[in-house]
């Protein structure tokens, strides 16, 4: 009987097929357990080393100018040594070896809304692409956040007769807690598979998707008096357009920059650009006043919020969060932005001071 | 020089470490679309053979009945082929090769907050994991659920003096988005690793979201005459509590009776249970029911929503959508659980039909 036949020739390949799969997949977890191992040694090694040679370097730096390096070429040889290490840290972190390294854990963001599932590439590609994604929803976030609160606050001006509906504003407020839980999600995911990001930039999104929840609920109030009860409302939108033009400004000039400084070694392929400085050299002059300027706006938009409050002319407690929540990202902002300029100016007088000292050498 | 050598043997050991990982990458992803292909293979056979089997059968049931299949042994025999063909697809489907198998694309919902990331464990115990973290999160959830609104209408009745104030109800709200975003998130990620959630039930997860949003910006009135304002609010909470006690139920019986259909080999370790009366048998008298009553207040609740923006109580667009959602929910929920009902009594019948003709024959 034919099908019979069949049949029983579909179980033996079913067997086989699972044998072969069990198989392949103890052998290769095992051979992952086994990189895995070997990665995270290397990369202890060359932490230790690379603190030996600061060490040896910055501990007693009469030894290291007077009795031991006094010729050049020592010198020089002490800087190859180190650029041979830094070399070698970014072919592990950047090559096929990067997804055996030890990681940070999912964040419990991730946990919170997807369960215990994995969220980190096994493969570079994958990873690069996931960033690439990332910064394509940047592009195309970034035009929105400009033109949202333009077109609101033109319409408000020109056929509003100066009040705002409620509803055009809600939907911006949904857009953001969508948009912000996006850039959460993303940045998250990000870290867990070797980007940069600081984790302030984390807390500023739960802020804010914090805000959008609450603004939602905070009713807007119409017609008569509605310059001054809006008031806190255009504020914001207007800060929300400098901060479209801050983002636009950081993917399109600070990614090229990025590039750069990956191209050199100077980065890693999975870092990203954000409100830190990070990767601007060129257009710091440009960037640094607009983001200072932007977090002394945005603290002064929550304190008005606040002084509405506490004056009585609203007595809505939304009012009262949004202005704290405000104040509390203006100043995260701030700090975290002057904390990377910190770095890149630590950063750059050491390069300066071992170029000097090779000269004078 | 000591240090000289150590970098040297660390550069060695990168590039060495940099080789196996892309030598294993390469190899793995080989043999894992060796696999992949095998596997659709063999899934497409199984089903082609199924449906032979079947056609065989039904095409010409006298010719089944009486020429070929006149004595016991070959409908026995016939039946048994059926068998191991079921169990040869658990097998494939159970076992170490389903990650090889074709899986549904991953939703547009997962792409829209996570980016292409993907969320398929290559790994029976992590899928597995996956799935009994979402039991876990129903679990806790639907005790909240029957928790929170039964406290907000107790508080209601005893101190609220028949009036909710604002709030707490907003803050019911911004939790049920919460859970349902979790809920999309997660039954998606279980689609995507071979689970049979049907694809209603996550849309019904997307209208209960914007649902939660829309009554965010939905004001809650208060005094005067706050029994008449805030009926709507008041029947939808008495809904959720009796959806609460139905999810309830579902967690305890219907996963029980789930995992002895595992066991028998009828359903697949990722299936999970949901409104639908998948793998119920003993409660399906009480449950049928209650989910049954259950959609009707739904939709009665919508329906009342709708009545009180065309009577012209309220004006508020949020009533008018909210109205539309709930009624729309009502009727999906209802025309699914029919459909699963039918699947089973349709089953239900195949089985005893064979049965009686084996007992005839």
């Amino acid at each position: 009987m034919e099908v019979e036949e069949e049949v029983r020739d579909i179980v033996d390949q079913v067997k086989d097929l699972h044998d072969s799969a069990t198989s392949f997949l103890s052998a290769s977890s095992h051979e992952e357990v086994s990189l895995r191992n070997r990665s995270s040694a290397v990369d202890a090694s060359i932490t230790r080393l690379h603190s030996t040679l600061l060490s040896d370097k910055h501990l007693d730096p009469k030894i290291f100018d007077k009795a031991f390096f006094k010729d050049l070429s020592l010198s020089l040889h002490m800087k190859k040594l180190e650029e041979d290490l830094q070399r070698a840290r970014c072919m592990l972190a950047d090559g096929d070896t990067s997804s055996f390294l030890p990681s940070k854990p999912q964040g419990r963001f991730v946990t919170m809304f997807l369960g215990p599932v994995n969220v980190r590439a096994s493969r570079k590609d994958i990873q690069l692409k996931v960033k690439e994604e990332y910064n394509s929803y940047r592009d195309r976030t970034a035009l929105l956040f400009l033109v949202f609160p333009a077109i609101l606050l033109t319409l408000r001006s020109y056929v509003w007769d100066g009040c705002l509906p409620a509803f055009p504003v809600q939907l911006y407020e949904a857009w953001l807690l969508f948009l912000y839980a996006g850039l959460a999600m993303r940045e998250n995911i990000l870290r867990a598979n070797g980007s940069d990001i600081r984790s302030w930039w984390l807390y500023h999104h739960y802020c804010a998707m914090a805000m959008a929840l609450v603004s939602l609920t905070w009713e807007i109030k119409g017609q008569p008096n509605c310059v001054q009860k809006q008031k806190g409302v255009r504020l914001f939108l207007q800060w929300a357009m400098m901060q479209g033009v801050a983002m636009l400004l950081q993917n399109r000039y600070q990614r090229q920059r990025l590039y750069t400084r990956i191209a050199l070694g100077k980065a890693k392929r999975m870092d990203v650009v954000w409100g830190e400085t990070a990767g601007v050299d060129g257009q710091l002059w440009l960037l640094c006043p607009l983001l200072f300027t932007l977090q002394g706006f945005e603290a002064y938009v929550g304190l008005q919020l606040l002084r509405t409050v506490l004056t009585g002319v609203v007595a809505e407690w939304q009012v009262l969060i949004c202005g704290v929540l405000l104040v509390v990202m203006a100043v995260g902002n701030f700090i975290n932005t002057v904390e990377t300029l910190m770095v890149k100016s630590r950063f750059k007088a050491k390069m300066k001071r071992s170029k000097s000292r090779a000269e004078l050498d």
